[in-house]
């Protein structure tokens, strides 16, 4: 396992739109790229900070992760995604320490990348989202 | 405001020394710096992930912020800290954007660096702090 950066921390808004102007307001930057994942039931989009991202993510609908998300907790910080070289390597080293994973293999997220999560039972209550540059 | 990096994404965990170990035997890393923050209540491990870290803080009792943080919410992710070229200034525009101040002056972080703290009012629910690298 080797972690070549922080690719992104994630924030849960209700309103993306809204969030952007926010984002922007307080802290000057705006979104690089805004993209719809219909299988993770979120529009996202991608703000550059420095050699990193904030995320912001929207859920497309009230029954969805991050719908029941916002339900239960409001908005707020969601995850935290690493990026490495080489993630079927790293999801195997995951599961070879007994770590409990979202996606056994990888898909495709936002960006065309190769994403996978790994449940926040696995490591100090936090959802952790391993991402492969492609 | 310009925002120079992704500082670091901290997670609440409830003790330090097991959540290093889990970290290290999930991800491969261990921390670069460990230090005790007398008047935040923690003690706070740092971790380089490429160009930015992920911090584990943990309480220095229950009557903490950290110490109420996981009572009510558990362990998971408590706050993400953006680097800026001038703090004065960063706070300065905040205020009068409206965002309400945890810290209206900098003060001394873990490392030597000053900072301030954000209330999670400001930005979608999420805590912020703003880190002048010194």
């Amino acid at each position: 396992m080797f972690l070549l950066n922080i690719h992104h921390t994630a924030i849960a808004v209700g309103d993306l739109d809204a969030a952007i102007e926010s984002f922007h307001s307080r802290y000057g930057v705006r979104p690089l790229s805004r993209h719809v994942v219909a299988d993770q039931g979120v529009e996202e989009a991608m703000i550059a900070v420095g050699g990193s991202h904030v995320q912001l993510v929207a859920p497309l609908g009230p029954d969805t992760p991050v719908g029941r998300f916002l339900e239960r907790h409001g908005e707020g910080l969601h995850h935290v995604a690493f990026q490495v070289a080489d993630i079927e390597a790293a999801l195997t080293h995951l599961a070879a320490e007994g770590a409990e994973l979202v996606d056994a293999k990888p898909r495709i997220g936002g960006g065309g990348h190769r994403i996978a999560f790994v449940h926040p039972r696995s490591f100090a209550g936090t959802l952790v989202e391993l991402v492969e540059v492609t």
